[in-house]
């Protein structure tokens, strides 16, 4: 915990810097979660007098001031503000001030992320930064511990959803972009002025991050290409699905190693930008807002995250992960026996049921003769089971007749029951065959 | 470090149970990290001395005997042999032998993970087990670690490549289960007794790991149900075909929260099963020996995990990034202040281009005349760049004529140079969309 500040240091005290909609969204997580050993203790916000947070629970000390939290018993401080200022400043403070620090912002990070990191190990704290990529899509961890055995030399993603959206919505419908950028613009998918998402800046400064973590490159994203999605017409898709292909705004960072000896005279390509990519690869899939990256290495090929890369709640799933995160390495090193850590949900040993309500597939296969879908409904009708849909190929052999029943949602159990009388009846050639349907 | 036994706290020691396909990949990754603070010690494997290992640096001491290894100052010891007997009793002394451990053993842990964690946190030691799911896929420390922070209540995956493989080729080809069982066999992706695969053993195992760490519920392996792969025929994808769906055998465990308080009388739905997709679900789009993990959390939504679930390599990924984590975690403890943290690659400033080789996609939008086709090509092909195909919509308007040309894998820095070209001249409408293909 906090140097010499915080007195009881089996709890770790928050301060939040920010109360947006990603800082919102954190301080109900973390009063939701009813962690003894987490506790938020200040927020700070403009004009926080006058917003309504009723919600928050009366501990929790409301300030305009950064003073007021640098001088507080807070061991951790939860930068949500964005912008490069004051957070720059004030994330420096804070770790200045023996406490270690989790933000989602990209720009900072982008810019300063390298010498925030050193500064925090001088001060023997962290920063964790795992929202500013991709919002709940755990790919700084990822990229950083899960895959810290591998030797990444390339990372693909689809980082900026605002772009994905007007490309999937020119794609889908035919408009041309200028037109999908308004409708854009009139969902809240894109800003007023969305520069900074079509032209590749937001995703650029994601793409820095993720080649520093990932690749153990520095680069300034002033130095990554960025090129515009404005100029893709509905034409382009006709043209790119002739090529069994779709278009997307790709962030690519790849590693070229020479000959030399490593990290000396090393290439990086770095580029935001359109591309074609093909309808087989998981980057052609992503829908709407979601975030992918695609991580090659020299051991382990290509590794896929994906998900919610925007949004109050996933972004501070990112964050809480983050905060807790600094809670355990905070807890091991002072506490390392504890059976059940701080940050760490007890498990549980709960009732297993083998059923589920579910959609239902039934495949019979039966030596035809008639009458036999009225014995099957009837059977299934006596236990309240409504049958969705029958199909039958055509062309069969009338002694190996397959057909298939749907049944609408309903308990497993009940369906297992109901087909227990149905195997006995004597049209069956096999037993049926019965799967849930997802 | 070990508490007593390793003199130089400075490196970590790594002895390694067995020699196999991941034990070979580990010691040659080890091997190959050229780490200072990272040295691989020991090896153990039956008949270590009629192996050829003329790879292994003759520091590497090697023994058949487990004692030798207990006994050493080895810090971390890497069980990769698999089996209950020895392994379970071999990773308690170590442990007890104050020795952190990795294992890739999922029946191991599945059936001991939550008495072997008490047990290393007991003795101040760590157990990671990364590689026991999904091999190289960090989805272990992906809802360990990233995911803390959401509430997790449903995990579902594809995590047995053999099973993935069979339905796969059915699908495919339209063979019936048993030649698609038998082909797989051949090509060494099933083994001579199948039944652990195809009737669920392996997933579930997998899955009661899954639940523990994501969801943070106890159940075993015996408890969850297991359903065979071996009853789904050709006829079944057909008629799966027809509502929009495939079939994978899916392992799924889902948390029914009661209104009581948390953990009591909390419902786990737990199985291992054939069942139907939508082909639109990530899940329909698993490929051969792939694994890919969908978890759904109550703030985050779902989020994905792919990639490469068996073989040598990928799982030593895994094994290796346990084994960092360990050395950063026993790292920071001791030296929290350190820039470069032992296990952490430095990062590099490396040279940053902007040019790379791939294919290219170049849309026109021209005033139609003859000749335009002959002054491109001219161009392109005074900078040796080859085109691949040209592709014009039908019925367009010759006013503003848009087609495509495609070209052979060349260096962006060229096209761009053609381009500059080409864009002056007279019967271009719009300056040339040009696009990497990836």
């Amino acid at each position: 915990m906090a140097e010499a500040s915080n007195p009881d240091s089996t709890v770790c005290k928050v301060a939040l810097l920010g109360l947006g909609t990603v800082g919102t969204s954190v301080a109900r997580m973390l009063c939701e979660r009813n962690d003894a050993h987490l506790q938020l203790s200040h927020v700070l916000n403009r004009n926080i007098a006058s917003k309504k947070v009723d919600w928050l629970p009366a501990s929790v000390q409301r300030t305009e001031k950064i003073d007021d939290i640098l001088s507080s018993d807070a061991d951790i401080v939860v930068e949500v503000m964005g912008g490069l200022q004051p957070s720059e400043g004030w994330v420096r403070r804070a770790l200045q001030s023996g406490k270690s620090v989790v933000t989602a912002n990209k720009q900072l990070i982008a810019r300063c992320g390298s010498e925030l990191t050193s500064l925090a190990s001088e001060m023997k704290q962290q920063i964790q930064f795992g929202a500013s990529v991709a919002g709940g899509v755990p790919v700084i961890s990822g990229l950083q511990d899960g895959l810290a055995g591998d030797e990444l030399f390339k990372i693909r993603g689809i980082l900026n959803g605002t772009c994905n959206y007007i490309l999937s919505q020119i794609e889908n419908t035919g408009i041309p972009f200028a037109g999908a950028l308004k409708e854009a613009q009139k969902l809240g998918f894109a800003e007023a002025d969305p520069t900074e998402d079509i032209d590749g800046l937001d995703a650029r400064a994601k793409l820095a991050i993720l080649a520093r973590v990932g690749l153990h490159c520095s680069v300034s994203p002033d130095n990554i290409v960025a090129r515009t999605i404005s100029a893709i017409d509905s034409v382009d898709f006709e043209y790119a699905n002739q090529l069994g292909c779709t278009i997307r705004q790709i962030s690519w960072a790849e590693l070229k190693k020479t000959e030399l000896k490593a990290g000396e005279g090393d290439t990086l390509f770095a580029a935001v930008q359109p591309a074609l990519v093909e309808l087989s690869s998981p980057l052609a899939r992503v829908e709407g807002s979601q975030n992918l990256v695609v991580a090659t290495g020299k051991y382990g090929g290509e590794t896929v995250f994906g998900g919610h890369g925007a949004g109050g709640n996933p972004t501070a799933v990112a964050v809480v992960s983050d905060i807790l995160a600094i809670v355990r390495s905070k807890t091991d090193r002072s506490k390392q026996c504890a059976v059940t850590a701080a940050g760490q949900p007890a498990v549980m040993t709960p009732t297993v049921a083998t059923d589920i309500n579910t959609k239902h597939y039934l495949r019979f296969l039966v030596k035809d003769r008639p009458g036999i879908i009225a014995s099957l409904a009837t059977i299934l009708s006596h236990y309240h089971i409504n049958i969705d849909a029958v199909v039958q190929k055509p062309d069969c052999e009338k002694s190996h007749l397959p057909f298939l029943i749907t049944l609408e949602e309903c308990n497993s159990a009940l369906v297992e029951q109901a087909l227990q009388q149905i195997n006995a009846l004597d049209f069956q050639v096999q037993p049926c065959l019965h799967l849930p349907i997802l």
